[in-house]
This record gives C-alpha cells, structure tokens and sequence, in this order.
C-alpha cells in the first residue's frame, strides 16, 4: 500500500536518497555507532551507522563502513554508542479514545515510550459523531509527528436494533473512507455474526476495504476455530487481537491470518498464550503486538508498546522476535513492510535508541529522522485543539435529570418485586443474568444497599427530547452513592448507577453540565470527576492530568465501597450488547444471547 | 498489491467462501488427508483437508476436523493421502525467452514441475519489440492456467549509445504499463550505474513503479555492499537475484532487500551461497527462489522450481524453510503475499501435492483450484499462438549476407596485423580485452583456426538498410565451421561466428530466412537449427521439441571442437556490452569498463 505517513514519498527523493548514500550530498541526521536491532535478519549488528535524509534512511553503514561520509556541516550528529537502535514500535490495534485524550496529545504521552506508529481505530467517537468524528479525530493527529493510521470503524451501531446511537456506518460509508490519505484498513469487524450469517452490510464493508487493496482487522471472540474462524478469515479478514488461548493464536497463524497480541491495560492477554505459543516453535512472522485500550494512568505509570514488548521478554520471548512483532510484522500486516517497520535504505527512518532489550526504555526516539523525544518527554508540545462545537456539544438529554427522573414506578402494591438484575464478577466481562427481589415503596423498585443491589439508568444523550431511557439493576459493585459515564461501550449513551435517586441525579446533572465523562457523588457531594467534553469520550487536558483525575475516581470507587478491579471499564461495558449474557441499552435489558429485548419485571 | 491474477477476486466471492466454510453450499474441489506444509507457521500439519470455492481456498480442516461439510454431489473429491500440499511454487524472477518458448507452451513445461507462479521481465522481447512485444508475449500467457506476472524491462537498451536495438523503453512507457492488469513490477534494473548516477530516466522508471504501488526489482552484478548498494536500494529498488556470493546475500537481507536465490540453467548460486547463509543463521524471510534463466533441456529433463528446490535442500535447506521461499516469501516481494503464498482461508488455491519433501515431485498441481497437471503432465493443451506479424518478421537485415560481406578489408599489406580480440575463458561470463596477430590476405583480415582466432560479425537486424554491422575477433571457442545466433543480448543482433567466411553466409541466411535462432554450419552444410521466429527468440513448437534441437545444436558445437560449457550461451553475451571487459555490438568494439568504442586493430 502506497503510505501518506512519510515525510516525503519515495518517488520525490530517491535521487537524493542516493547521493547522499554516496557521499555527493550530506545527510540531515547521522546517527554513530548504534547496536543495530536488524528487524529482516533477526540480528543484533554492532556499531551501525545510519545516515537519513528527507525522513528516510539513505544509508546503514555495517562492518566497519561508518557514515562519516554523508556528513557535512549542517548534518545532526548523534552518538549512538552504547544505545540500540531499533525500528519505532507501532501498535497494531487500539482504540485511543480509551486513553481519554485526543490523538495529538495522546502521542505526546506514548512516543516517548518508543511509539511510532499506531493503528487506530476510533470505534467510540464513531459511535458518537459517526465517520465525521472519526475524520474529526484525526484531523488533530495532523500536528503530531506520530503516525496515527486510521481503520475506521465498521460496527457503529455494534448491534442493530437493540439502543440508540449516535450514528450509524455502513458500507458505502466505508468505501469513501478508504479514499482518506489517513485510511490503512478497516477497524475491527465486531459484527462476526453478520459476516458468518452473511450480511450485506458486513460484507460489503469488507468488500470496500478489500477492493482498496487493505487490510481488514478481525474481532472474534468466540473459542471456536474451525468452520465459523475459517468462514471469518475466508471472507477476507486478515488480523485478530480476540484470542484468549495460545490455541486460539495458532488456528489463526495455520490459517494464515495476523494476530495482533493483547497487552492493554485491562486485557492483559500476553501470559495467557505467548510463552506456550513460543513453546511451540511455530514461525512468528505473522504475530504482532497490540494494547487495544490504553488508560491515561497506564500510559503515564507504565508505558505504552515498551510495556508491552517487557512483558513479552519477561515471558520469555526473545528480544528480537519481541521488536519483531512490534515493527516489521506489523508494517507487513498492513501492507506497509516496503515503507516502514526495519532501519533499512529507503524506509522511514522511525527509530529508537533503547538502553536495552530487557527494559526498552526508549533514550531517543525519531520519526521521519526528526528527533521527538528524548529520555522519557517528548520534544513537541501540543496545543489545546479546536474542536468545532458539534464534537464538544455531545450531551444531548432532551431532559434536566432530577431524582424523579430515576423513579422507576411499577403498579404494584409494597413489598417486594423479582426483577432481572445483571450479575457481575470481578474480572469478568461476561454480566450474569439474575433475578433476585427489590424493595417496592409508593409504587417505585428501590434498589437494596444491603443486598448490593443498584439501580443502573440509561440515557440516550444523541436524540434529545426524542431520546429514550431505560432502568435495570445491577450487582456486584457494592458500593454507596453514585456514579455516571458517558465512556459506556459502545453506543456511549449516559449511564448512570446508584444506591439513591439523589446521587444518581447530581451525577447526571454534573456531566451534562460539564459534556460529558466520569463523575463520582456520595451524599450529595461529588467526590471526583473526570470532564471528557470532546464527544464525551475524551479530555482536552494533559494526559497526566488526566490520569491523575483517573487515579482521584478509582480511590472514590473504593472510598464508596467497591472492591473489584478497574471497576469503571466493568461499569462501561454493562450497556455492550454484543457481549453475553445481560446488558442495558437506553432502550432496556437485553439478552446478548437470543438479542431479544428483556422486560424488567422478571416472570 | 490487487491481482488480476485470481479466478475470482475475494470482494466478490467472500459471501460464497463464507457459506462454503460453514457447510451451507458445496466447495468446488475437496483434497482430504493431506500432509500440509504450513508455510505462515513453518510446520507440516497431518491430516489437513481444504475446501475451495471460486478458486480460493474457502476452509481449512485440522485437527481432525473434515472438510466433508463441503462436500456435495458434484464436489470434487481428492483424496491427497500420503502426499504433501504445498502452495504452488513461484519463481520470482525469470526471463521466459530463455526457454525459447512463447509463455504459454513454458507453462505446460513448468506447471507439471509444481510451479504456479511466474514474476517474468520479458526483457529480451522488449529489446527486440518493446513493451508491445513484450505486452503481446503475456497476451499469449492468458491462455493458460498458470500465473504470468509481468515485470516489464527496465532497461531497453542496456547500455545507451553503443548498439542499436530494436526498441527503447523510457520512464513515461513503464508508467503506462503499471497500468496494465498482469504488471506487477518493474523488471530487474540493470542500469545501477544510471540509478548509482542519477540518471532521469533510470530514476524516473524507478519512480513511475513506486508511484503505482508496485515493487522494483534489481540487478546490481558488483561485488560492493556498501556506497553503492545502499544508494541503489534506497532509490526503491527492493528486490535483486545477482549476487553471487554470501556476503552479498546476508548484507542485501540486512538492508531490507529481497533476495532471489538463483539456480537456473546457466547460473548456478545456490551452492555458492546458501550453505553460508543457513550456517549464519539469519531470518530467511527476505529470501526467495529464482531461475532466472531456464533454457528448455533444463526444463524437458530437470524441471523447474522443484528442481530449485531439491537444490536447496541437498545443500542443508530445511525443505519448509524452502518452500516458504519458493512461495509466501515471494509473493510477500511482490506485495502479494494477501492473496496467495499460502494454503489459507481466502487465499488463491494454487496447490501442489508432493510425494515428498526432497525430490518435490509433484503428484498433482492445482491452479485456482483447478487440477492442471498429473503426474508430470500439463493437463492442459496449448495451440499454436496467432502471432502477429510484427512479431514474428523481425530479420530486417537490409542486405543478403554472402562471403563477401564478412570479409573484414584493411588497408595494410600481406601479412599479420595486430587487432583486438575477445578473450573467452570456459564459464566466465567476462571477457577478456586482449591483442592478437591475424593474418592479412589481399587486403582482407583472416579468422585464424590453428590459433582459435575466429572471426565474429553482429549484424543490425532491426533497422534493414540503414542498419550497420561490424566485425571482431574471438578466442576460446575452437571451431571449424560457423554459428549464428540471434538470441545475442541484449540487442539480440544477428551474431554470426566462424572460421571461414563462406560457412559464417551460410549461418547468416538460415536465420535470416527461418527468422532467427540458432544454426551450426560446417563446411557447407546445416549441421543443426533451431527455429525460432518469434522476435528471432522463440520458437513455435513445442518444448520438448525445442529442448531437442537445443540438445542437437549442443552436439554440433562439440563435434565442431568446442570443448566449452554451455557455449551457446557464453557467444550470446559476447555482445553483452553491460558486462566487462571487451564486447562486440553491431557498431563495434565496446570497452564495457569505460563505455567508448574501441577500434578493431590494436595501437
């Protein structure tokens, strides 16, 4: 695939790629006596020594050959000694809204942990703004030397009929999108029932992104690998980060198919398959590294595909083969190993210096041979972004919550009601589907503090006065007070979950006031709140202050009595229709089995 | 890279392949129980069982699973027990005219050898009839069922300004032939000294193939891995099949290039090098299996990729290891390696059935998913191809060459004269620039058959009357009568060789009545001919046929005195003005070190 993330295109300057490869003219940047990750020969070669020119390798001095020769008065010497120079890392598939930030600054978070590239897609702003949004999004990726490589969404709504959305994609939505410069493949094809069922929209989404000659990225997420993972594939499908088990990784690799390795903030898939998937000594040529969700406090903590490519090594993989995944196989995965992805003539010169191979702390880091950042902060700054109005002004109720609004009248005498309630363990994403008895007051279901029973509320925030909410119960996150999101996958409608109508008013109230987020609210007080006003997924403040406010709600969460891990990601994904077994949409419960609506009342 | 070269591409039949997999509509084709050779993970799975629909592969059944889901009553039903299936194999860089045969009678003689496959740079046709000859070569492939991947010549003429050719090929004409469906890259660029240089055109063509997303392939013959190969890789150029010895391998693949390992009929690099480069123990990702050359007796007697690929693995090669090199590595060189390569859901189902993995004896081939050989029988048929005129009328001599046209007149006395002779060593592509006495009879310089001087003329047979040729001295040969030859590269002139003047005119009017080829004349009579009157390059009949005449041809040359390998091939090239040291074209002596005209009497 023809690249629009290169400084220049190698048809302008290639003439002058080989001059300077001679000497005739000098390079822009030399970077000396690096230890040289070779990325196509699986090697550590010593003293390296790469001249760049237009933002792209002209010259890999090996051998003995230094690259003294391209280097004129102008040119920006580096002293590599002592560093290993790798291909930048790229992160084959996630979702940055996940981060909470825009893209812009979210590269400012990840690129000096070694990052490059990023395959993204921007599957929850387009739940919100549509492909619009998604275009939106990127447009503020433009100021940032990152690569941010667009997939656009292709499951918005993620499942048809049962909530309400702020947008829908469709096929010939898809065709016009793989004409963007920014546009390398389809994001991931969620819809894994329409493909195997032979739906016209899934399909021919693929079909649009297929006939623009790239890549289409998977989401399987059933322990199955025989006729519906072949259908799946077959039908065009070429990458995958839903696997759980190392058997699951190598159907797909028999079945010629990218996996996209798993290592984000809340699906830690790594030590669940790589070291048996090493064990078994199958070519690791079509095996990539991914995070898929990355949080603000992960980022900032931890890292970004540095973390990743440590816990690789820790689990035993081969330090190489760990940069492999992270760079050449995942170029080649998405037609792009000829433009980037090795420290080889003529590719993008995106390279980090690392300390090691065990650490991968990232000294230096350049894109297109401009250096970007440099022991842990990156050398742009990034400037608030103008977002027009229709990305900020996302929370469109059509109603002022009060305590009323959380009333849940029943016309039954007092006493107690069966109603269906969504069972949650902790570190699950699978919700339980239960009936358990509430308190039944003047007409109204309460919710049960003591029997860790809450109400949960969703509103549609897309339609207005014309929007729907609906009501359920909820168990498992025992807590007092209240707490709302509009980070609610994947419809991103507002949610809103109490042990009181009071609470769960104020919390409303506070992201409709503020655009959107996450708000936390005990006894009438806020304790914590994350504003995301851009679509209600995302800040516009510095990712570490976006991570610290992150900190200030997880401690709330605790402070209000839940015990259970990364309890907002749970919380998010209780309005996800495509997961099994229970969830709430704005419209009410659904069976994410039979995809069948679910009255409350249970009997 | 899309490819017209699938029956049926995957945006049009992902619906069918789906509901092939899963069982709801019959596969076309089932092969059951075979060994699979797992080319994307490097193993050999027992018990695979492929399903094929629309010339794809549309499930693949392991771990005990059928593939009988798929089968319906007019499902063909292969039973693969006991054999391996691999992809089909491809050579990534051949010139087809080297077999002497038009594209399509080649494939009935490699397809049976297990070859689905074919990168072709019709580079010899260009140089006699351009990209329209080159283009009408591959109409004539659409025939049949093997896959005829252009990568137009790059360079037409080699060297500029030296010989007359029938055609030039510039930058603007490479751009319109990335157009063409069957292009998929650009043929070797020979001309590292224009691209070394900074010519426009060298650059330009270079230029035309990246814009078009497509790869370019090299030719860079020197024994330099520095300067001068980083310069020639960073102009884009990303794949190269001349080397010739293992440094010049390992440094191509650590400079992200790719490399065509070369066994062909003349060129014989495997031994040279990959004993080496296994030994290194590098990543062979970058590597593929090329021919380059293969003339018809290797083709009727040896084979074609299997005979590679038995190469490969009598040398030490793991024969997986060679397979992926003979199949995914290739089609991944060319930007292909999404649609075929590989034995997976989606991919073409270009499929061999071996009997084993050391003789590569292909038991049955599948192309498309059609059974196209059996047992080392094309099932298949070619009929004679209607060549148009133009191409098949290509001796326009301008003159009728008699014993006094090679009469070589001096204006010097009786005697001796110093004059410059082509040294020719057995198997050595240089010739040697050397000084030599001949006699001088009536103001005529004389061959010299005691002293192995031989008289040698290249005729103009492109541009009639105004056409010049000229005449030159050879040594090393050893024989008493004359040979022609219009395949004489890269020109291919009409080359005519000899002792005598007499036997030189009687060579010289077989051709240029039977339109070119190959004859052996001795004291007056034809000893043996190979017709070959498409563009004076290939023949109309059928290989094995031609690999008879060839066989013929080579006995003439011996029971003539000459005791050199392969000599047929070696007089070609004495026009070669690319290679060093002294070549003769139709204008002249070349110093192919320093590009000038040399004279025919030496001081």
């Amino acid at each position: 695939m023809i690249n629009a993330f290169c400084k220049v295109p190698l048809w302008e300057c290639n003439g002058k790629l080989v001059r300077v490869a001679q000497g005739q003219e000098p390079a822009d940047v030399v970077i000396r006596h690096a230890k040289l990750v070779s990325v196509t020969t699986h090697e550590v070669l010593e003293n390296a020594n790469i001249a760049i020119s237009c933002g792209r390798v002209a010259y890999l001095g090996l051998d003995g050959h230094t690259a003294d020769h391209c280097i004129g008065p102008d040119t920006q010497v580096v002293d590599a000694t002592g560093y290993y120079a790798a291909p930048g890392f790229m992160d084959s598939h996630i979702h940055v809204e996940s981060s909470m930030v825009g893209v812009a600054e979210y590269a400012r978070g990840v690129v000096p942990h070694g990052t490059t590239g990023i395959f993204a897609d921007p599957h929850e702003v387009g739940n919100v703004r549509g492909l619009a949004g998604a275009r939106c999004m990127f447009e503020d990726a433009r100021r940032v030397p990152l690569k941010a490589m667009m997939t656009p969404p292709s499951c918005v709504p993620a499942v048809q009929g049962v909530e309400d959305t702020g947008s829908a994609i469709f096929a010939k939505d898809i065709a016009e999108a793989m004409t963007w410069d920014n546009v390398v493949g389809l994001g991931e094809m969620m819809n894994f029932p329409g493909i195997l069922g032979g739906e016209d929209n899934a399909l021919g989404e693929v079909q649009e992104t297929l006939k623009a000659d790239k890549a289409v990225t998977g989401h399987y997420t059933i322990p199955e690998t025989d006729r519906g993972l072949n259908a799946y594939i077959a039908a065009g499908i070429s990458a995958d980060h839903e696997c759980s088990r190392p058997e699951d990784v190598i159907a797909r690799l028999r079945m010629g198919m990218y996996v996209q390795l798993r290592f984000g903030s809340a699906w830690l898939n790594l030590p669940g398959y790589l070291p048996q998937l090493l064990a078994s000594g199958v070519d690791t040529r079509l095996c990539t590294l991914c995070t898929d969700d990355c949080h603000p406090d992960t980022i900032v903590r931890d890292g970004h595909m540095d973390r990743v490519l440590r816990e690789a090594v820790r689990l035993g993989c081969d330090p190489v083969t760990a940069i492999q995944m992270a760079t050449i196989n995942t170029a080649e995965c998405f037609h792009l190993g000829h433009e980037m992805g090795s420290i080889t003539p003529g590719k993008c010169a995106d390279i980090v210096l690392l300390e090691d191979l065990r650490d991968f702390r990232a000294h230096q880091v350049f894109i297109d041979g401009q250096l970007v950042a440099q022991d842990g902060r990156a050398l742009f700054e990034v400037e608030p972004y103008q977002w027009p109005d229709w990305m900020t002004h996302t929370m469109n109720l059509g109603l002022e919550p009060t305590a009323e609004t959380f009333k849940t009248r029943v016309d039954l005498p007092d006493g107690t009601a069966r109603v269906r309630v969504m069972g949650i363990l902790p570190g699950e994403t699978i919700t339980h589907d239960v009936v358990r008895e509430v308190p039944v007051r003047d007409g109204v279901l309460c919710a049960d503090h003591d029997a860790d029973i809450l109400k949960i509320c969703v509103f549609d925030r897309h339609h207005g006065a014309e929007g729907v909410h609906s009501q359920g119960f909820v168990t498992g996150f025992g807590i007092h007070g209240a707490l709302a999101q509009t980070v609610s996958h994947d419809a991103h409608n507002l949610l809103v979950m109490g042990d009181n109508d009071e609470d769960m008013a104020l919390a409303a109230q506070t992201l409709a006031q503020c655009g959107g987020g996450e708000v936390a609210v005990q006894d009438g007080r806020v304790l914590a709140l994350v504003e995301l006003p851009v679509c209600g997924l995302m800040s516009t403040e510095r990712v570490e202050v976006v991570a610290e406010k992150v900190s200030r709600i997880e401690q709330a969460w605790k402070d209000m009595g839940c015990t259970m891990p990364s309890p907002f990601m749970t919380m998010g994904i209780t309005s996800l229709a495509c997961v099994p077994e229970l969830r709430l949409t704005n419209r009410g419960y659904v069976n994410c089995l039979s995809f069948q609506m679910e009255p409350l009342l249970a009997d």
